[in-house]
């Protein structure tokens, strides 16, 4: 790694591979238009002005984020935003004031947020209306036919105006193929067309949102979908890499993590880097049991492949603790740095408070 | 809750209950009075000034801290710190900071980090050696007196001074019963007191430091310990009451959450309050699996007993799922708050930004 990145480490740093980040941009900006299916990128998992610039540079115009606060931190740059989260009446007032400076679309599922927007609304906000297309989260049924014409009373209310249908297939996450990743979302698509061929009539204009990161990266195309939302591939993680989505080596972000404590009678490494860094996601049923990270070599230019059998085995509030082979644990000296790709990168990425590249630039977040 | 706390509430808010955390400090502070040993509580779990300012009315001068920057952000209001942690080497500069400006305390287990503080210190450091008394984190053998007669050779080298030995019984956690909890609190005891009758003559001055949170709060009395540092007392949580340090009445925090849909056709409500919030940590193996928090009922001024079976069954990076018996999911409204007790309220509290207490005041925290 180049040492100017290197030097300025002296606490457990998320360390941002700039090209290997643009890479996966691209790769889903250009399989989205060569779908001509509008992007909509989710940006929950970087939270950062200067990624979504990169974003803009690939011909991104609207974006996904999953609360006012971060639709608030994003608005001076992006006009056009979906708040992908069951609507939170509570904040009427930052809604209020969202609505009177951009774009924005929300989530409903119920005629209660709708009545309650209906009545305390004062300027435009488009509405999806959320629908389970298996994952059990939130959302309503699709064939909840009376239930949706519910929602739909409020398309003409002023300052509503009615979207479309938006989905999140979740539940590809617990797949572990790339086949049963396609399976869901062959099926998730089936309903949204579905529902769009009922309601198209009524609604010329309505579009259906859909598309996790898992299915967006797997799919050959985005055939029949409006739009899409995926968000995790910003960074991708081991999560994704376990289920399919990419391989290890477009992973994005590492953790570079002081150690200060060795224990080669066990085959150990203490790291500072704990749960309030790369947060408790664990990945169960690994080979070596529950995986808490992965440790990657570090070469010149940043990092590269795995080491095999190097892993976050425990996670404390600051501690990390991390196994491997006698014979990589001796490389490794109290205060070298060591480079872990993460579990879940939307919760590492939240955890920090900046980003620091590999050419030494520090990238600001929410 | 009084009306003044609960209106400011349009998002997950940490919830403090000022009465129930003083008693907690109170209560721990009287037994360590009581015993004759010193009381250097440790920080990391509240990580607020304020929240340090009750500890002070209840005499305590000394503190304990698990990161430089903690160390830092206490330094302004207390003049003696230790920072449990194994040292960082690479926070050189940041140690010569504090330990010109108070009395610090590092924990060492590595000649290594000794050679190097050797050299580099500009100002006089406390060091205690770090002794692993069973929870096979960090930590050298009580046994291993070569190893420990190394890291003594720099207890007379300029601006380092040799403190005593320090142990966390972190293995604690592991146990379902006061029983449990204080056999492993014995044994800990019984080698601490070793070590310190073999090296007493050698320093008169060194003393043993003991004391995670289960084992302060089952043991009757801490005779033999020079000092103690449990932190999560403050708070406790739904961990530490599980494993018997605490009941349920004596959690002194609760995250509020917007419910933001409803599902009683499966006994649901979807709330706004996820991982980034509670923290990813969990309770496996309860009477309904795994549990990420439980529901509390809300009373005019606070929270009250847990609403039996009503749980927190999953978290997204926003999103919490709460299941409970359909009669009480059915009280609830898309708008309403609901208040969680935490699994783990360092975690907790760690991802908030401030705390909110049952009178509406705002407390601030690092």
């Amino acid at each position: 790694m180049k040492s100017t990145a290197l030097e300025k480490i002296t606490v457990p740093t998320l360390l941002l591979d700039e090209h290997r980040c643009r890479a996966n941009i691209r790769k889903m900006s250009e399989k989205a238009a060569g779908s001509g299916t509008f992007f909509r990128p989710h940006f929950k998992t970087h939270q950062s002005l200067t990624i979504g610039r990169w974003f803009k540079e690939e011909g991104v115009t609207a974006i996904t984020v999953s609360s006012l606060e971060m639709a608030a931190y994003f608005a001076p740059e992006w006009d056009d935003i979906t708040v992908a989260f069951p609507i939170n009446i509570l904040e009427i007032d930052r809604i209020n004031r969202l609505a009177g400076s951009i774009r924005m679309n929300v989530l409903v599922e119920h005629t209660e947020s709708l009545s309650f927007l209906a009545e305390h609304l004062t300027a435009p906000v488009g509405y999806f209306i959320k629908v389970d297309v298996g994952y059990g989260r939130t959302g309503i049924s699709p064939q909840d036919h009376d239930r949706i014409d519910g929602l739909l009373t409020f398309a003409s209310s002023s300052n509503l105006n009615f979207k479309g249908f938006l989905a999140h297939a979740g539940h590809t996450y617990g797949c572990r193929s790339a086949a049963a990743i396609l399976a869901i979302h062959e099926q998730s698509r089936a309903t949204m067309i579905t529902l769009k061929e009922r309601y198209q009539a009524r609604f010329p204009e309505l579009i259906i949102s859909l598309g996790d990161t898992p299915s967006c990266s797997v799919a050959k195309d985005f055939a029949g979908m409006d739009e899409i939302r995926p968000g995790n591939f910003v960074f991708y993680d081991l999560t994704q890499a376990r289920i399919g989505s990419n391989t290890t080596d477009q992973i994005a972000v590492a953790m570079a993590c002081p150690i200060v404590a060795r224990h080669p009678e066990r085959n150990e490494l203490v790291i500072y880097g704990g749960g309030v860094h790369l947060s408790k996601d664990r990945m169960e049923g690994e080979p070596e049991g529950t995986v808490f990270g992965r440790v990657v070599r570090q070469e010149e230019n940043g990092w590269g492949e795995l080491i095999p059998g190097m892993y976050l085995r425990s996670l404390s509030q600051e501690h990390g603790i991390v196994k491997g082979p006698i014979a990589e644990i001796e490389q490794y000296q109290v205060g070298d740095l060591l480079l872990v790709l993460p579990v879940h990168s939307c919760m590492a990425a939240n955890a920090m408070k900046r980003y620091l590249t590999l050419e030494g630039e520090w990238l600001t977040r929410l």
